[in-house]
């Protein structure tokens, strides 16, 4: 692992509320788009404790402080890994007790309550796989339950175009769709409000540098074109799914809203957390020569505890804090996310800087796990309890939905990727 | 209808090559993006015969010259249709015989074969429609014998979200993709170029004004929202998708590439050439009633000769011109494109100016009008004859596919989309 002096854990930041911070110690760094105190336009920023660094203003290489002159980090990633790493190293040691660019660096902090956070990057196309085999399994059981996972499963990293318009920011709250929905008594669909609203735990993963049309990327270069990662929660609509996904895949059940993290966590930063891309059980077929590389299996994998949580009406009203609904962790992933980039690409089909890739939801092989409530509740079948006395099956108005990311480990700071969550407005 | 002197057939232009156009008379007026004899950056233009005049450079009203001050339609197409249909009038005078402004606009002219054509807009989000019911029904007999037409086509427009980043104007090669292969004989698939490459005829859909996230757009509204129609051609790697398709759709088989006509034909041009929605057959469900309105079905389908032709590079060698694959019309769409729109909004999804729907292949119910080779070969069992004394099942490589859509109509002066096509290049 390339592990270097901006990982070591008893590295301490002059900005004091970072050492110790779960999410953003000085050995985070990641970035984000904000507006200070709800003034002007979006700005490039990285978090560090409760503040934002404002990037432009910061003594950097040339190409970066130009790349961070953007409201969006797609310069900022098209430069790639070489100017980022380098960029990571700088804003350590700029921001390590003792620096002596802090009073320079001071009056550019925000705090980030003040702030206002914005979508990380204009995103060009989005792409949503299906990577997590427990929820794949899980779900084809509900679908199909006589052929939960389908032959290609084991060969193809399951994926499909996503709607990149809708994609939001954690916090912007996400509206109940309409939409067609036949019961299995109707012989015919009625148009009405969704009522098996559900989320999706996912890992978001941020493309650097692209290629062109018809170049595909190798497996072994793919990491390369990862500029970050992200939380992202794929709100989906159980039954307009059912009644509109074939032929040709789900499209009304997603794309009425996706919520992402704002922070985008580097490779870098996550590089303490890489394992080895867990070993196929017996039996599987090993990935075909275009998607396999050493190197990848060696480390390709992420050790990261994903959560999802829940704060209802009725919690907020009782004061109680948000209930945990599952606990996974990115390691779940049959596919890494080499793979993932290798494949879409295979064809020669071109990805661009700010490009959002979503790793499919993400269940841990037990029900504590489970990435979605459709599985929680095996399809609305046996309702979730809450603290507060409540159930649920499906989400109600109101409901809000929070994900978190946390990565830690013996020997080193733990990090984590900052909240995505959203409220669930009634349909209009 | 909404006919006006624009579309009269005695109108003539100062132009002389639009008079008899087949494409491009003064009638039509279509936009696109062009660079002058391959310098500078992409201007704004309008199609008069076979000239092209530089938008920016007319006397038009000041907020159509400053959104075609760009090097795509996206501003123009957010205008919308009041001051899209005031500088159809005006143009049309503007261009017509006789006009005082003719001194002041011939200098503005550029020769169409000298300029480069560039892809009209830059596409936010594409979106692939379903609805030519030939087409579904005939590949539905292909990959599910027993179950060709799904139980929600008559009450779904079926669509699915596509790959914006690989659509490329006309003329630009697409390249072979390579991609999971697996014969039924095998039980493990190979990575390979594809063997069943295929072309999709279809109707391109330019979205013009958009909708907020949350606000679906009532059908009839929707036609308000559209900016433009061109050719499509939907390029279909038929191994790939046989293989990769289920459960969540097609993807690496359709977006190594999409290729898109460089001119969009105004509503108003096509004004003339509205028809009343087929009447479904006895049986068939009424549409639910967002997807129902009176004055779209009395106008919402186009009366438009749509045809793909071959050239191959035996066909070229002997000087022969292209061969004509299948003469195919708009008509045979089972939604509108209004009810497309109003569909694709109807849980809040929002559309972007720019955005691109395509309507998925239009096949006529006959053999000489299928839209694909898929079924024009039945699924490669029945190869195709060419004049040049060969036959294809699908595409080889130097194979160039030329699309082509023509409206016309007793009293008035026909027009064209100009082709739509691409030259089949070999897997890298």
């Amino acid at each position: 692992m390339m592990i270097d002096a901006t990982h070591d854990p008893g590295l301490r930041s002059w900005v004091e509320s970072a050492n110790g911070h779960p999410d953003f110690p000085i050995q985070n760094l990641p970035l984000g788009v904000f507006i200070p105190q709800d003034r002007g336009p979006g700005r490039v920023g990285v978090a560090i404790g409760e503040y934002i660094l404002d990037l432009a203003m910061a003594p950097l290489a040339e190409d970066v402080r130009a790349a961070a002159a953007n409201p969006s980090l797609n310069a900022l990633f098209a430069l790639g890994e070489g100017p980022r790493k380098d960029m990571r190293v700088r804003l350590s040691s700029l921001l390590a007790e003792g620096s002596q660019h802090r009073a320079v660096l001071e009056p550019h902090l925000h705090l980030q309550e003040a702030c206002t956070l914005l979508l990380p990057a204009r995103i060009g196309d989005y792409t949503d796989f299906y990577v997590g085999i427990h929820h794949a399994t899980n779900v084809g059981k509900v679908f199909r339950p006589d052929n939960p996972l389908l032959p290609n499963y084991k060969h193809v990293p399951i994926g499909y175009h996503g709607r990149a318009s809708s994609v939001r920011v954690s916090g912007t709250p996400v509206r109940r769709p309409k939409g067609q929905l036949k019961s299995p008594e109707s012989d015919t669909p009625r148009f009405a409000p969704c009522e098996r609203l559900d989320y999706e735990l996912e890992m978001g993963v941020w493309i650097g540098p692209g290629n062109s049309l018809g170049d595909a990327i190798p497996v072994g270069k793919a990491d390369s074109h990862v500029a970050g990662f992200g939380l992202l929660n794929d709100w989906s609509a159980r039954d307009i799914q059912a009644w509109e996904y074939q032929p040709l895949g789900p499209f009304l059940a997603k794309n009425f809203g996706s919520t992402v993290s704002p922070w985008v966590v580097t490779p870098e930063a996550l590089e303490p957390f890489r394992v080895p891309q867990p070993a196929r059980p017996d039996g599987d077929p090993a990935p075909l020569p275009y998607l396999l590389d050493e190197a990848d299996q060696a480390r390709g994998a992420f050790d990261l505890a994903l959560e999802v949580l829940i704060l209802t009406p009725a919690m907020r009203e009782k004061g109680m804090g948000p209930h945990r609904l599952a606990l996974s962790n990115a390691r779940h992933m049959y596919w890494t996310v080499a793979q993932m980039v290798a494949h879409h690409t295979s064809n020669g089909c071109d990805l661009n800087p700010g490009d959002l890739l979503g790793s499919g939801t993400i269940s841990a092989p037990d029900a504590g796990g489970f990435g979605s409530l459709l599985e929680s509740t095996q399809g609305g079948k046996e309702p979730v309890s809450l603290p507060s006395g409540e159930t649920r099956r499906f989400l109600q108005d109101g409901d809000e939905i929070i994900m978190r990311g946390r990565a830690s480990r013996d020997g080193f700071a733990g990090i984590g990727f900052g909240d995505c969550r959203a409220v669930v407005l009634p349909a209009n």
